[in-house]
């Protein structure tokens, strides 16, 4: 599968003169976005599309051929793939209008000729942020590119996905690749987990599903990926009206969420409970693992240390004193007025030095295993020098910063996470954040 | 208490040379931020400071003086009232460095010649969207100010109280006013629910407390302003380690949560559970109430339309079929592969005219008491002419906007905000506020 995700050659079938077509547009973000393999245009009305050359069809290319994409009316679909195959097994279907628009016989059809690495049909496909193949139909000013990352993610709705992706791209975190499978006739979500799973370049695995049709085949994927990196998934169509709006949706059948709760937890993978959490748990799992549930945090504003120590305590983390001796160090390298405490309040006076030395000493303190940073940017010694000092503690143990506030502080998450840092705009994100890694560490000795 | 919040004068006391210092800060924004009133500084140093007149004393000014604002070391604080009481009652006392930093002499001090209007000590003080009445000694380059409108906010909390400033600046949310009022040692968290609930320019009263001090003044204020106008409070500070951060912060006695409950509770008062929902809540107030709990989903992207469904199912929430008049409306006027369902997803192609069509039908729904619309944004037919077609739905029955994404995404969620339509990033979000709203009516029938 790794010629799929990385082509050196693509065609892409559909191609017209309409540059707002859904085949202009992914012909022309791959010959304009940074694509560095051979792009070819297939039309066989045209001789000449948008300043190179047009063929008639797949096999009509003299050389070879790593992925065909197709984006033209689903009936001509079959005889394209049959022709397309003598170059390529490698075949993503971005057109819709099969089994899920009612056209059960054009489905049978499509599954007689379709090749064994096919995506789709019915889907975005695949984005590949190193080799910048792309076959997401937006535009770039539409959908701006996320930068390249370690996060891959598997979306079986393809607007659940480029949503992530523009999320993505927003706050700054790196994408690995992005696949969009649809109806998913050939590879589906399991495929991409295994792929995903032995791919040593992904960090961690996104998962958006509505419904998986072979439950066997996805509980052991999802063991199998779990145990070589985490998997967070996001199950939507969970109950009544929700599931039938899944199968309207994808065609899946959402299935019983009980089962898919079980085969979550058998495969301990980490469930985000909605679109937002699902994010902030990919950050947080850039993260070395605790050893253990006690949190400190570190504040420059009173009210966010006490928001974030509630949230602390609706979760079970433990907020220790710090030991005699990270205290003496604090009490040192702090003002008088700074009281030593968890929550340890630096005070709104506080410039980026006194973070400095709060994390030297908290980072080292043993009563201590993971690390909650708030920052309040708007008091006169703080700025984005804050960046460079975090990012000196990364890697030694868990560590999460909350910036919340307007247009600045956006700023400075984006600064942050594309730093490595995981980010949040509110203390209740970051330390459930914290408490997830924490958990699924407690729950995954493998890791 | 009129004059405290609309003066027509002020004087700063404590502005000096330095233009980074608290007190020239405040001083540099009345003068370059658009007030229109007259405002004088005060430094028994100078004579002139930043090309205008200083004076010795607040007594020594020659015309009227509605408000004094106090931001000089702490233990000159109490003979600056003693002088400035000849001018007025209204004295804000920006200094910190009584009470909450173990001077309780000063604090006893203070506390004998406070006169009856004071704010403070120890806080930001206030801001007036509309006078530009404004005491917060951030620059507007590190914290833009709000656009006006009808949310009013007291916050106990300097830090908090600014970043909740800062947030509505960013996300387009109309402020009234905003009052920080630290250690309350005179006007507290009651007297201004109290001015609030009064003034008939407030729609909403936000309000983040540690702990209150006088709790039957606060249980009467609360009831009373609950009365009149929606209130949504934050309460921090609830449990544990997290009551003890509370007291070292403003020095209040946390207490028991339970008690807060039930005094929440009684007044029915919306209880914000996070800073994230206390500011989802704000927006969803500006809504009409519904009659009842059944919702209607529209949407262009099937996975939102899920998403939603889900949440809605998870908070009770009654997602019923259209009435037959609707759906034969809606059958009518959207494509044929469009299956009118609720969720009703009106399919990725869908331009902002599907809206607008799918809207008018559902909008009169006998069956449907609230709305929620999804939009994705990437899709070519989308752009921001969807403000003007959603304002059009304005005031029919309450709705709620959810625009997940990158980028452009935000700017359209500012840009509906702006125009009083309640707007979020995630589906889960959207659906929370229309339930809170849901059942805070339910709850109030006096609303």
């Amino acid at each position: 599968m790794k010629r799929l995700f990385n082509p050196s050659s693509i065609a892409v079938v559909g191609v017209s003169a309409n540059p707002a077509k859904v085949g202009s547009t992914i012909f022309l973000n791959l010959i304009n976005n940074g694509y560095g393999g051979k792009v070819y245009a297939v039309n066989p009305h045209h001789k000449e599309l948008f300043g190179k050359r047009a063929y008639a069809k797949v096999s009509s290319i003299e050389g070879a051929v790593d992925v065909v994409v197709i984006a033209t009316p689903a009936s001509t679909v079959p005889s394209i793939i049959r022709d397309a195959k003598k170059k390529t097994n490698n075949i993503i279907v971005i057109s819709g209008g099969f089994g899920e628009s009612g056209n059960k016989d054009l489905e049978k059809k499509l599954k007689r000729v379709a090749p064994k690495n096919m995506v789709g049909p019915n889907c975005l496909g695949i984005y590949s942020a190193k080799s910048k193949f792309d076959t997401l139909f937006f535009a770039e000013h539409k959908l701006p590119r996320p930068p390249y990352g370690d996060t891959a993610i598997i979306s079986q709705s393809g607007g659940v996905g480029s949503t992530i992706l523009g999320l993505a791209a927003k706050e700054g975190v790196g994408i690995h690749s992005f696949v969009s499978y649809g109806n998913g006739y050939v590879l589906d979500e399991s495929d991409f987990l295994m792929e995903y799973a032995r791919n040593k370049e992904v960090g961690k695995i996104l998962l958006y599903i509505e419904g998986v049709k072979d439950g066997r085949k996805f509980s052991k994927a999802l063991a199998y990926a779990q145990k070589r990196k985490p998997v967070i998934v996001l199950k939507a169509g969970k109950q009544g009206k929700a599931k039938q709006a899944a199968t309207t949706h994808t065609g899946a059948i959402a299935g019983s969420y009980l089962t898919y709760k079980a085969v979550f937890k058998k495969a301990r993978v980490v469930e985000a409970e909605s679109f937002e959490k699902m994010f902030d748990y990919a950050k947080i799992f850039s993260q070395p693992r605790p050893n253990g549930n006690r949190l400190a945090i570190i504040t420059n504003g009173g009210g966010l240390g006490v928001m974030a120590a509630d949230e602390a305590v609706k979760l079970s983390l433990e907020l220790p004193q710090f030991t005699p001796s990270t205290t003496r160090m604090l009490r040192k390298s702090l003002p008088s007025y700074v009281s030593v405490n968890n929550p340890l309040d630096v005070v709104a006076d506080a410039a980026v030095e006194r973070y400095k030395k709060s994390l030297q000493a908290v980072m080292e303190d043993r009563n201590i295993d993971m690390v909650l940073v708030n920052i309040l940017l708007q008091p006169p010694g703080m700025d984005t020098s804050l960046v460079e000092t975090i990012r000196g503690f990364v890697g030694k143990k868990p560590l999460a910063v909350v910036v919340p506030g307007g247009m600045l502080e956006s700023t400075l998450r984006r600064m942050l996470t594309q730093s490595g840092i995981p980010t949040y705009p509110y203390p209740e994100r970051g330390v459930d954040a914290l408490y997830t890694l924490y958990s699924s560490s407690k729950t995954s000795p493998t890791l």
